[in-house]
């Protein structure tokens, strides 16, 4: 049966960090305030591939890359505190669709406060 | 057996997210080089948890939300590439793994460039 | 007397960008939504030099070429809208003055709508 | 004589600022790497200005606002560290002058690396 049942894939990833973190006793740096930090510069570098471009001219291979660097730093973030992605995920959509009701919100791109 | 299996998280998350988005009509603002903006925004907006004060006095309510901001762009960005995130991460890890040798990196928060 | 008055710092750098610029055909590019970006990437590079350490461990000359980096772009930024940088400085800086009043918000790092 | 000698317009800001932070006995929370963040996250508010719209769409007060808070947080860094902007700026455009040969980039948006 073991085939069957496939491993979550934020566990197989936060697991494979972990262990890539440990065996470089690199945990004594990650601090919650500097994880953050490093979201946001991975971020940045995303989108400079975007920079002075359009999108159709941005390199897939960089923001594979890029994009990869942020979910790698957030799901570090998230194993800092403990944080089910999935919970804090799911409960924000909830949350998002009281702010933006399809009603009100429908083909509109306006923050929730100007609707 | 239902119960055992289990779906991926971030199939439920990206799910969730997509019929959002459709309810609302988002699809159409939601080009690559904005969703790559919206990561970085909502990333400084996790920073902010952390602007002028240490971890310790951070709110752990707002970070689960911000950071669910950031996993949601970075889930849509993903999407719109059709990225598989488990897959980029893990050879991420791997280069990184080659990048930052343990027996050089070990210890060490030095960029590999000055390793 | 012409020693005496000296030029103003901001309009000389604009003055030499705008050269560096035109030399290099490079205006076309600078649209608003680009400079904007490219001042948060530069800000996020600055914020590199902080990355892992503490500010003493932090390198000078790289802080001081990452900040002149973000004044560059927000300078074009401006430039672009024609925007006086003191105008709008010394206008913020009256409006924090009313949303944080000396008695409020003393010694406190606390946001205004929180005060 | 007096009216024709203008004061240097960052030092006017940077005086003003000094002293609205005196007044609050907000130095305390200035650390270097704090005020850096800070660069950054006005950086990202400036960018939400722009975001899901073209720049013809963007609020030109808001823009003002956000591109001011900007100034102002790199300002205060500058003067954490006695950095002369201008001394810097200046520095930086003829580094980058080397950089960006204009033979060599003239009409190009490619990074320096890949010229």
């Amino acid at each position: 049966m073991k085939n069957i049942i496939e491993q979550d894939s934020l566990k197989v990833i936060s697991e494979k960090l972990k262990r890539f973190n440990r065996e470089r006793d690199w945990e004594q740096f990650h601090d919650a305030k500097n994880l953050a930090l490093s979201i946001s510069i991975e971020a940045s570098e995303l989108n400079e591939c975007f920079l002075w471009k359009s999108a159709d001219d941005a390199d897939r291979t960089k923001i594979e890359e890029e994009l990869a660097d942020v979910f790698l730093c957030a799901i570090m973030l998230a194993d800092k505190y403990d944080i089910n992605v999935k919970d804090i995920c799911l409960k924000k959509i909830e949350r998002n669709a009281q702010k933006y009701p399809v009603e009100k919100a429908k083909g509109k791109a306006t923050k929730y406060d100007e609707l």
